[in-house]
């Protein structure tokens, strides 16, 4: 059996603390069982995500969705359950004054608040000791008129530099793009020219996020991720899959041969290399799939796309690409992504003390029955909360 | 100035009773000043968008959105305000029962409860004295494998049958189909061509239903009008305007034009003239925007499109069409676009003891402020009540 | 190792003509060398696909690129190189006269030429033996008002209703649909729908060409194929893949796993039996690859694909799927997508007497060396000729 | 009636040489009648679109479509016909060396050749005194793993450094972007993003050149418009409209708002003044229309949406977007959109000595049967001459 090159051991996977709580669409949120009630309770499901990979050592949290009093008490019990708080995640579209936009409102008094709760999102990362600022703006505008563009990216800008400059010297932006939703006519970061033009203005701790579902159809993605490590500008992935629009399914579910292209341009450009500062996220809606298998196969799935990927024979390929063999090329490609890489990934659990099946694992660990019979009363999470 | 031509008062818009409530994304709702608390409120909103424009006569309820003890109450309510019941709109997606589907779910507990519903909806029918059942399903499935696409086909078939059977003499079913959302990867009913499969085999009383924002990017609508009128299969249409997936947008407000090419096909077709049996509706979510004035504005959109349609000269387009003059055909085409309805749209209204600025006079009468101020206490409506 | 399950032997593989001459875009046909002067050396290109894949056994013609005087001699040459001779395809979109149209045109005498060019083509069935008239409409107009939506459709139903009339016992007609491309505004059969209502006022022997690389974005084929194979009108596909629009490159190059979803559908709805009478044709165009490798390789995919399909563990998927075991269910799908089926493929050849590996087979065996340096003076092949 | 604001007079449209010869679909370029057969022929035909809308005094050229012995002659004629040369066009696409790509070609040899061509086209523009070079690049691959991704943007920096360095002061390059065509997987300048960041490399006398329609699907083109004039690196235009791909048709033809949008941000960007550098040129193909009407039409369209742009009330706009009053900011733009601005222009054309309708002067003065008539033998020009 082929061996499974070095460099998997690099890839880290960070979940995000919201994937466990219910989601749904603007249709219906329909409500799991055994769905967390409050910061810890999600943590303790990430870290089980982590107990049966070994790949998803941090947490991303989102605020205020998990603000605590005690932010030093949440970390500690991460660690506690064998993982780490990781980005922090600011929220400026759930209040009622955000109707028309947080930090690119027209209002002062509303961008004043908005850009308040970004900068209150640093004090918590100093408080977590997290380097990653992640910022998603639903800011945008759904009629032709509504409000200015060209302005909206002043006061954009205005709001990203005020934050900036607030950063320690270890933390970072990831600014978001998103073609469209919840703005159905103008999104203002909506492609990564967008958020690569406001980091380059912004200097070098403010890196793009490449949220794999905030594309126009037939966007080529691995491009722009080959494109921004050319530029040094890849911050993160917020990786999850689609059809259509923003589905948030399963990463690797929708499409499995564009997460290996994609993470073959990572291998390639050099951004599995933990010095390269490439961030690797999950951002997932779990709407009608248990959450922490949902979340473990994502982890799965990213795995088995990094291995095809690392198991290219780059030689080969390079020789063929020079040669301008079309199908030769192309077939080195496929050779590798053809594999079928889960016995060796079932090795490298088991040479690591995991079992060779998360999944199986999982649910033959009885987790899932304790947090239903457990979790009674409350109010479970979910994005409103 | 060029004459209206006749052929605009033919036109009547029903507008649905959930435009006058809250919606929004599945990120936020945000909860607008004097939504309406009950199906009473919404009529007598939805009265006002008839008062103004002397063209939106109907109101289309949901059930159970609209769910009331007695139904001839709300009726002569409505009737009292200046406006009639028109379509009911089942809702078979908001029970937690139905988070794999409905009339499509595996479990035939559930596809009976779903299809119960339906029933139901067609006794409300009788008691509303309305014509049409507007079927739109959520049901579909988002992960490859997850249920078997043909089965949900023969199951959806068989509640189908079953409403139609029980449809009156002059009921009809208006069946919807969307791409996707809330599906993410096969949608149930995606495309016309299923509707269309389904009308056929049920009998001359099914018709589609055509809803402007649910079709895939490119998908050329008016040739579906004008394939579906050909067919005699055109039931309705649920109008709004998208620019990205069914963004639900004011009808007109993101394509224009190709609202007038709708227009045309409708009116060359025959669509315009009521023994046609074509229903007008629109299907909006006014999220950022005020809801009456939204549906107001929706109103007169239809009607300036619809007035360009008819100003076609249809002998002169024929001519240059047979010449196979390729710009002289567009340019007649374009020669109606281009006028400048609103002059003649102000006199039709005048004509009619109608003010000539629909959203002026609202404005100006004080509604609003009338309900803002009245309507202290008790739950807004929303999508989910 | 897993064993191939039975059904692949049934999966016979129709190569184009076409597909060995040049090709390009409009921007540029890159000639190639060894490519054929006349159907007779297509032929002998198609030969090798077949000789080296051995599921390649007929080679669909288009009529007038390989048009001959004695199509007896042809079919007899083909024998003699161990293939025959397939679909006819009609080409009515290359003649001056079709500028704006074929059986569409405004112009009657167009479409009396138009109509006449696909009655002779079942003339060369008769010849050729051939059961299947491919049909691919560029009828359609660029502007809004060139010409009539609707009337355009009456022509097609005409002109269809002549030659199905003029169709033998054992002739069919194949009726192909494409979202755009030469037509950019309205394409007279530019969806599944649309080709299926005019199969259905056919009768019979109408069934509905999927060609996979003629669809919107984000729709969903293997949607289409199960309902069309419910319907009983899935006639034929034309394999290709597609980025972006009609691409024509080879099949599942772009979406391996889409083409596993695909051929999933064709043997759940047992089209894979030849009694259900789809035909399964490649129609690419190798614009930057040689030729008959990429056929080779286009053949290897389909059957990596439908080996894949036939590994699903259809029990398994049943019972999940039942169980509403959303992830279990999907897990099903994907490990047969998963596995690996080359090795299993290599066997299969070997037990049939082929070269395990037919892409080196084919190089090893100098033909592309001979045809280089046989095929001296003459024309080369292309679209145009 | 509304006066016409100033502003219109600094519009000047630059019309491409190549849209007055053949032009077509890979299917089938359809010869008209009158087509002119070298590029004074060309340039008589752009005369005739000066001449009757006085608003497209320069022709862009195409090398080596163009290529003429000695410029100045070229030059003084077109003079003498009323009219200038304007930007110098590159074809790195159409040499059978280009297969595989230009100055992305992994072939040194070949990417000196391309590079060369680029050189030769800037001694062109020294000669025609042309300040532009439009550079729109083909290269791409097809298949994954064809060539490497991020060696190719390298490849093309360092014919662009190279290029650049040869401009002189007066001189700039015009880099185009496009999502797909004739490339199928990646395209090396896919989307502005890519193209700003070739330009920011280069410096300032580089700039974006946007072609509307060269976008994914969905892609808010005057958001990119806004957002280039903010960076100071809007270019040009090359203007056409499309439905589903890079169509090609008359510009405005397709959505008129969506060109009337985009107008509007020139102008609210100062895009308008001639100061800002900012060249607006036409790039279609009439494939079945008539090409010199075609482009006197496709002037008068951006003709049209310009003074609806300059129509809108600024101060009103301002004023509701401030307020935060969505419906009211809508409708100021809405107001000058839905004016008919067809008899303010026709009032402007009479006020410089033009024809109020220049469609029927065109037609009127014979100029099309004279050149049917006289343009007798020879080769009629094309993509390819």
């Amino acid at each position: 059996m082929t061996d499974l090159p070095a460099g998997l051991d690099d890839l880290a996977i960070e979940t995000p603390s919201w994937a466990y709580a219910n989601s749904g669409t603007r249709f219906k949120v329909f409500a799991q069982k055994g769905v967390p009630r409050d910061p810890f309770e999600k943590i303790a499901d990430a870290a089980q995500v982590h107990a049966f990979t070994g790949a998803a050592p941090t947490v991303a949290l989102h605020i205020p969705w998990d603000k605590v009093s005690d932010y030093s008490l949440l970390a500690a019990y991460a660690v506690d359950r064998g993982v780490r708080l990781g980005a922090i995640n600011a929220n400026v579209f759930q209040d009622d004054d955000y109707l028309l936009g947080s930090v690119t409102h027209p209002d002062p008094r509303i961008r004043r608040k908005a850009t308040d709760h970004l900068l209150e999102c640093v004090d918590i990362m100093d408080a977590t000791g997290s380097r990653d600022l992640k910022l998603w703006f639903s800011d945008g505008i759904n009629y032709p008129g509504q409000d200015d563009i060209r302005t909206r990216q002043d006061r954009l800008g205005d709001a990203l530099t005020e934050v900036y400059a607030r950063l320690g010297d270890d933390q970072r932006i990831l600014l978001e793009y998103k073609l469209f939703e919840p703005a159905f006519y103008v999104t203002d970061v909506p492609d990564w020219g967008t958020s690569l033009l406001h980091c380059l203005a912004l200097g070098p701790k403010a890196t793009v996020c490449v949220d794999t579902g905030h594309h126009a159809p037939g966007t080529n993605i691995e491009f722009i991720v080959a494109s921004l490590l050319r530029a040094g500008r890849l911050g993160a992935f917020d990786f999850n899959s689609r059809f259509y629009a923003d589905d948030d399914l399963m990463v690797g579910a929708a499409d499995p041969f564009q997460l290996f292209r994609i993470m073959y341009e990572v291998v390639r450009g050099g951004g599995l290399d933990p010095s390269a500062g490439v961030a690797f996220m999950l951002d997932q809606c779990h709407n009608v799939e248990p959450k922490i298998q949902g979340q473990i196969r994502s982890v799965m799935n990213v795995q088995e796309a990094t291995a095809k990927a690392l198991l290219v024979d780059a030689a080969a390929l390079r020789a063929a690409q020079d040669g301008g063999d079309v199908l030769a090329a192309n077939a080195v490609l496929m050779d590798a992504y053809d594999t079928d890489v889960r016995p060796l990934l079932a090795t490298w659990r088991e040479q690591r003390g995991l079992d060779a099946d998360p999944i199986a694992a999982y649910k033959a660990s009885g987790y899932f029955d304790e947090i239903v019979a457990g979790r009674v009363g409350g109010t479970q999470a979910g994005w409103g909360a």
